[in-house]
């Protein structure tokens, strides 16, 4: 019967996706997942001869792990409690291999992992999900970097209002973490919708957003260099450049780069930069080491663990030293944000606790959970409608 | 011995996705696909409780079916015979569950399916590759349809020389196929690096590329609609709006948004349109409603079966008098491309008999095999050097 089913099963994939590729495509009669009213969630995987299937999340609640269980038709089926509402990733485990649900079309990529992913609405999810509001233009663009001595690649969101007028934008620079790269705030971030929505709504100001690619021995995300699918998604710390500080030293040529080829307001009251992880280390690093470019600047749980850091590097050296220069060029909000359960909790308060001591003004924003998406869109959600006012 | 595994799957896995979401990721010691020299290419899948794993692609050897074999460290794995140069999606069944390969972190969708993807070099696949060239900009831009009464998205390659002067350039409208969106010429047919790259060998003129949205029902590709993820991709028959004749009527409108929007030369001669399957339907009947518009048409194993059109449509009604019409104002090129094994090839021969009889002059290409991507690239490769001249 198994024998029957698995070629059952080849020779119908066979029909879309050979001759007449695709052409044979129809949807599966098991909808998963499906996002119930109440905001549970159903999950359903059609496996009748699997022995264990598992969706595993990144939802709080029994720590993402759901066990589904078989019914009489074979379909294996389980429904979580209440979710908050977030964009959620998960995968489903099925006897023993980790992958996409079979029956969702909608993915990311996560560092060097694919997600199936689902929205609970009626809360944070909504700025996430597209609205019916006028949308912005998203480019995928490249820069020549001198200081990198290559081409690099980055995205810029553009608002709505960007194509209707001759008018000048302020410009928010959004930096990515260790693993991510210049579609990460896109694709997981969902940079470009917060922004349609918020601006739709009067929150914030029409900006600009740039994001940059930050690993400096990369030119682009994997898949996107000349190196193609041999670069394998990896966590920066793991690619050569990491922590070079030639990144920060340079980021003057991209602001620079975005002023010649975008309406910006070229001003430093008109400028923002935030990043998430390892682009809040670079965040913190770039602002210290240009304190004429940023008065807005956004630490979201900041990869701010000083022991991997080699203060000999320009860049990182004199940290305090250039700190203070920043303190005495002024600025306008110094924003810091971290939730209780991350690893790096205790480097953030470490790091507070340096500008304490030297009178350094900072706002400190303290979620719960750790080191994952949903912080980093709802700091978002926080941070830009404290810019530019 | 089962359980066990399972459980530390889930334990592993749990350490990147929950608290410290990818911090943990590692890449897996098993390596797939691997493209070897010779162009065969070996799949590995590390599935040691499985009773059965087979790859099922998109070549055409052994109908791009083959068994993996377990070996001695329950790793399941088998090498093909030498592929043509190409980019070839495929998935892995295991034990009857069709998903994408778990070492393998690149993906596209096609339709409904998530495929992994792999390419072999030293052919077409160079043009699909990432090449050390410089780059165009790609931009997800909205227009506002008075004929769809809607915001619709388009997809707009600029070549890149676009950015760096003041001059205009020719504009190539490239439509996706039933089931397809915006994205798909850009994800499927790679087509932004095939202009860099044939632009970089001097092959075609610089050229802006346009990819609209041919599902008339609809606003955007599925996930980018206001309805998200409740619009599940679906072949566009199973869309409201099919057939129903008003992207057709309504396509100088994109042209129009386009004219003033970029920097194009807003001529007959510097203009092309050319689509894949449903969108060589599209092709043709534009161009023949619009015959002041286009002097190149290009019809990439086109959707041309006439029994499932309604002729009362006013796009569709009176084709040979509108096909006429387009003849006497003139045009440098309608080329038209099939496979010998598309589903569509009869329909594309019986269409060329009707212009036969009406002595409207063509180009015909014939390839081998059918209704697949691989064949809608290498026509674009074929298309593009003959544009503009």
């Amino acid at each position: 019967m198994k024998r029957l089913t698995t070629l059952f099963a080849i020779a119908s994939i066979c029909i879309c996706a050979s001759a007449q590729q695709n052409v044979g495509f129809r949807q599966g009669a098991v909808i998963s997942p499906e996002v119930n009213e109440d905001h549970t969630v159903t999950f359903r995987v059609n496996a009748p001869n699997a022995t264990e299937v598992t969706v595993f999340g990144d939802w709080a609640a029994d720590k993402g792990i759901i066990r589904l269980e078989k019914n009489s038709k074979g379909i294996w089926e389980n429904t979580t409690t209440v979710l908050p509402s977030e964009m959620y990733t998960y995968r489903v485990i099925i006897d023993g291999i980790a992958g996409i649900d079979p029956s969702n079309p909608f993915t990311r990529r996560d560092v060097g992992n694919i997600f199936s992913i689902f929205y609970v609405p009626d809360g944070p999810a909504d700025y996430y999900l597209v609205q019916d509001v006028p949308h912005g233009n998203v480019t995928q663009t490249w820069y020549e970097s001198k200081g990198l001595e290559t081409e690099r690649r980055l995205s810029v969101y553009t608002p709505p209002c960007y194509e209707k007028g001759k008018k000048r934008y302020p410009v928010l620079y959004l930096l990515h973490g260790s693993g991510g790269d210049e579609n990460a705030w896109l694709e997981l971030g969902h940079t470009a919708r917060i922004m349609d929505n918020l601006i739709a709504e009067g929150k914030i100001e029409p900006m600009i957003v740039v994001m940059p690619n930050g690993n400096s021995g990369k030119q682009a995300a994997p898949g996107e260099t000349y190196e193609n699918l041999s670069y394998r998604p990896a966590m920066t710390n793991q690619l050569k450049g990491y922590k070079d500080g030639r990144y920060e030293e340079n980021f003057d040529e991209i602001v620079n780069f975005i002023d010649s080829r975008y309406r910006t307001i070229a001003k430093k009251n008109k400028r923002a930069i935030a990043g998430l992880s390892m682009g809040g280390f670079h965040t913190m690093f770039i602002s210290a080491n240009h304190p004429a470019l940023f008065d807005y600047i956004g630490l979201f749980s900041a990869g701010l663990n000083m022991s991997t850091v080699n203060f000999d590097i320009p860049a990182y050296s004199n940290m305090t030293g250039k700190l203070s220069d920043l303190d005495k060029a002024g600025y306008e909000l110094y924003w810091i944000a971290c939730g209780t359960d991350d690893f790096l909790y205790q480097n953030n308060l470490d790091f507070m606790k340096t500008l304490d001591d030297m009178d350094f003004e900072y706002t400190y924003h303290e979620s719960d959970r750790g080191h994952i998406w949903a912080n980093w869109r709802q700091y978002l959600l926080l941070f830009t409608p404290m810019l530019f006012k």
